[in-house]
């Protein structure tokens, strides 16, 4: 039998490389399976909502195998596998999902309803989400492949993009689900909370889409710049307060006509609150800057269980939203998952044809996957990097 | 110079049928206009959203003449109304809305740019909508007449449904607009909270777009039954603290595909607890029992200042949501005052041609001006009844 | 081994009942596959669409096994079928569907890429289309099975309302596409073209969706009686050559909101040239009637080879549009085998909650599959009824 | 009174710059209106379906004042302009429309029931559309300018860039329609039919709005030139008969997403025959080359009279289209004018914030109004060249 390694999660800040088991054809409840692949792992990143788990704010239990944004190769598949081959090259999205059930079938597949018997929705690697093994790793079981996975059509222009495709397995089709929701159009003029690598992504997916001008806010300084090093309009919510003030000042009004909230509920106050928690305040800003009509899309987490909150609300994911607000400007808003598979196909057609240069948006850093550690310790930090682990050398080498 | 007659707010509890200014030519600010035309009322409606304002939950001044669901009989028209004609029977829109600006022709006539110089969005003898003087009145002006109004073909056969089609101008609209924006179609199954008029007239809707079943949530063992006798099934809200629960009792799972909140934030708590208000309650209900991919329609009126509320961020339209468990689920959120133009005609053509009893689904009843008091105090009891005003004796005589 | 019997194809006018091969779990190109279920067929139906291969207007070898309106029970499954269980009772759509290619991905099941290598979109038991055995038997295979079928939640309670769920399997949804693709809403005035089964389905699906009015034109005396009495409608195409005339008689103007096209490519004149065939007779008076900025829906079917055209550019499947008068009009036009899976569910959720007497609005027969010849010949005199065969006759002792 | 001049339509092949009435607010029956206003032109470009008229293909009667694509300055408005003043900059449009009937209402400005006594839809100086004069003028009328008009935010910013701006009156949004229509989205791959401005302009909008790859088509070498010039893919329809095999030559698969017919009736064959015109080919090699599944924009007109065709029927707008095959793949057709006003706002946003080089990418070309003679001729032998007049010298002027 094969050995594998991955990156686990061990405690409250603290993750490690280790041997783990090689990927099995059976799913979490161990019953055997005819339509899954097994990769070999070649980037897998570290995201922001990794952190959540490893920062403690959830009950991610110890032991999980991290990892959900995958791609790889596919060195073994089941019986029921009939449209990909041995040695394709294919992206994983990070949603598990089954395309058999109501809500895959109409292309929700962030809400599958066979993948996890606890609720709708699976992933690889996440506390709640069905118990499938994570991708951090040298090795990987992606089920229901033919359904999950798309082929790169040409192998070796696949590598040489790779920086860029790996992002395909989550941020960038979650901001670009971000901007979609938000209703992001041609000649849009469009305000993005947060300007990590999903922030990142949903202002590029905007820019993309045909966006006027795309501002992007966040207090981290190191961000900041770099947003603007990649053609973002920078805010800093140190400055003010009012973010109607600091869209004022790059727009000419005190509004936009979308906004994306890639933050969550981590969020913090603006301004000279900014040190306390504040787990609404990125929605009641954007509810505040949104023109009457508009859409707020909402890509950034939110959880129904936060044990590490500060305020007792809010361990039970309640939240103080100016609901009238937004109730008088008739907003909609739309929350969740990304379901993956909407959009990768057409994101990956972008990036072939040179058309979005998203590694270098988000700052793709890559590092082996003995350095695992060391980036998720660095990312907490705040740089304004995106890790992506190669855990065969296969990045290194196609660069 | 004609002399008017109106419903006139006088304070807390206190409506009266006063002698009002004959409607000039004029806007709120007083610059005359070309585009308006005055009507005589032949009917007009007593809302929930009325209530609002008498119990004294807003800032409304006194003096304000009341009334935005209107139909009326064009008997003046300005130089600039090119497509409707002296004797012209009509249905006006709640929201005054120009035509002109961007939201208006994006169909959002809602949030108008132009007519209320506050914020977006304007309507009939409303606080804080723009100062248009209110319809429960014998005459009343409608601005941008050749925009708002649509004609009824048939003079005649429109009186002879007089009691329908008064619907057109607020409720039907507002509830079809909750069970369209809620995702309802063929086969979908429906919660409605709240069995008042708008409620009604949600679930209606829901029936003519094709719902399968349609369940109806209150704790007003009057409206349950009339409810039940119109075709929907009645949910009794003091029976339980869960939703779920009840939903269950009926359909077999604990979920429905599309949930409307026609309640709004004047909501009280389900079960034990429903003595008291709780704002967030009906939303919070909604994310419960809304199916994972769902989304919710909420045509029910949440303001950002709530005065009279009991809690202190309520004060604000600050609700405490359960928002993690929406997200956890994907649901969608539809807010805002409905769009009247954009579903009006269609509404109208169904009534016309027999496919949609509504006077009979809200119980419709026609008392005369002078009996508006009686009917706001009897409505704010919880009857299950529409009051129709008709101040020139019209209906009366066409029924 | 099982034995099995089904309706044969065996040259123009000619079909019997043979003996035909028991059910493989192969694919056309025998390829063995894990993803297939047997099912016993409960019902399955005669189709107009049949009847084109039947009269020798295709290019159907003989032998060919008739069939692609399938009802049945799972009585065998592939390894890899794992949300579906012996016994479970199913409908099956006409087209077959792989669920893993970007078409069935989004939802365009019409137009799957795998199942047919001549050319996108399979269908059991068609010339052109992939090569699946036809279910006008006893015994079919259907392959991917998790995708494509719906499981009736409730076994006992469908076989009670079978001969309306038999028609889940194609014309329902068929006559749901045409009437959603012409734009069919709350209010709106239709006109089917065609009142054999699938015009009637247009028209039951537009009276679902809120139609104000449904027209529904034939020169069939019998099939515009039988659509009367069902309800919508008749418009007698041999009264005159001007159908806006005929349209306006009954709504009052010379035109529609949407038209659906149940004809196709076998249509005839209307009015004194209607003894000759006219293939784009329908869709320029189609273009004719409908509304500017209207669509028109065409499930009616177009070949791209006619070799029994009468006019030698038909035979290429090239019409006389006259294209120019719906572009003056803004016309959408939609085409094409309707993907079932994208409006299955729905309607058997009507169906179930009794909002959709189907059987009885397509005036349901149901016959033995020994009868199978005759009801080929009786449908192709244009009688008013719909065939729905036995096999194992369950349908009778259900009823 | 003042003086005004205008470029007339004298008979086939000729135009004049001839002096013309100065406008009066009035509409085209003679009526009063207190909606209009009078512009002074700033710029008016040459439309390729003005050579339609100009080229005698058309029933446009002579002395017909052209001119459809305005931009211009407001100088003098009637008494229900309440939204717009003396001296703002505007773009016009060129559909004339109500902005008060139910097409309008629904953004189908194209389609516009009121503005044209004999069909729907209307447009300034234009056979057929209402009567209303041309703007290749001095000064012109534009009736229901608050509803119709867009003023511009910053008139000396607009002025700098009115050369691209000029294009928001027709052949910008037209293109970008016909873009949409065809369902052109991130990632998709797009040809266009037709190397003049609106397929430019289709190319154009594709990029915008994230194409990956944007070809077009054209038997025109300088065209093509001009085309590969401003980043397109230029495919050379003399090159081959089977367009599918052109296609296949740039993307490795002969067929496209999404295809845009921007050439209309006037179409000539492909390959050997191109010398002969042939106006359903570019619609058939359409069909050929869509995906199956996918949709054709068709902003190219299509006329309901061709007096000048060559064939018999396509004199009655009658066309031979191979329907059958695009039947077989499912596809969408989208036709009709454009309704600019759906569109134009956006789009402006896009030019003002510097991410539609619109004016390079047609290669604008301004001349005087004298010259426009002139630029009719060149426009027609098929120069690469978009004519822009500038009737007072202001974009001189301003650049």
């Amino acid at each position: 039998m094969a050995s594998n390694r991955g990156v686990v999660y061990l405690g409250p800040g603290k993750v490690e490389v280790r041997s783990i088991d090689y990927p099995k054809m059976v799913n979490p409840q161990g019953k055997p399976i005819e339509h899954g692949v097994i990769l070999k792992v070649v980037t897998t990143n570290i995201c922001g909502s990794d952190q959540h788990m490893v920062r403690g704010r959830t009950t991610a239990p110890t032991g999980l195998v991290l990892g959900h944004e995958i791609t790889g190769e596919v060195i073994e598949k089941g019986k029921d596998v009939e449209y990909l081959n041995i040695g394709d090259l294919v992206t994983v999205p990070f949603n598990v999902a089954c395309g058999r059930c109501r809500t895959c079938r109409e292309q929700q597949t962030g809400v599958c309803l066979n993948v996890n018997s606890a609720r709708a929705g699976g992933a690889f690697g996440y506390v709640d989400m069905g118990g499938w093994t994570g991708g951090q790793a040298e090795y990987v079981l992606v089920p229901y492949a033919d359904f999950n996975l798309i082929r790169f059509p040409n192998k070796e222009k696949a590598l040489e993009k790779i920086q860029d495709l790996t992002m395909l397995s989550d941020i960038l089709p979650t901001g670009f689900h971000g901007a979609v929701c938000a209703g992001v159009g041609v000649g849009s003029s469009v305000y993005v909370a947060g300007a990590g690598p999903v922030g990142l992504a949903a202002a590029a997916s905007a820019q993309l889409l045909g966006a006027a001008v795309v501002m992007i806010g966040d207090m981290n300084p190191e961000r900041l710049r770099h947003a603007k090093s990649v053609g973002f309009e920078p805010i800093d919510l140190t400055k003010s307060d009012k973010l109607e003030e600091l869209i004022e000042a790059v727009v000419g009004v005190p509004e936009v006509d979308c906004s994306v909230d890639a933050v969550g509920f981590e969020a913090r106050g603006h301004g000279a609150q900014h040190v306390t928690e504040a787990p609404a305040t990125v929605l009641n800003s954007l509810m505040a800057i949104t023109r009457p009509g508009g859409a707020i899309g909402i890509p950034g987490l939110y959880v129904t269980e936060d044990p590490g909150a500060k305020e007792e609300g809010a361990k039970q994911g309640n939240l103080r939203m100016r609901f009238g607000l937004g109730w008088a400007k008739s907003h909609r808003l739309y929350t969740g998952q990304t379901p993956v598979l909407r959009y990768n196909r057409q994101l990956m057609m972008a990036i072939l044809h040179g058309r979005l240069p998203i590694a270098k948006i988000v700052n793709a850093t890559v590092i082996s996957l003995d350095e695992a550690p060391r980036g998720y310790h660095e990312f907490d930090t705040g740089v304004a990097r995106k890790f992506v682990l190669d855990p065969h050398g296969m990045v290194k080498k196609a660069a």
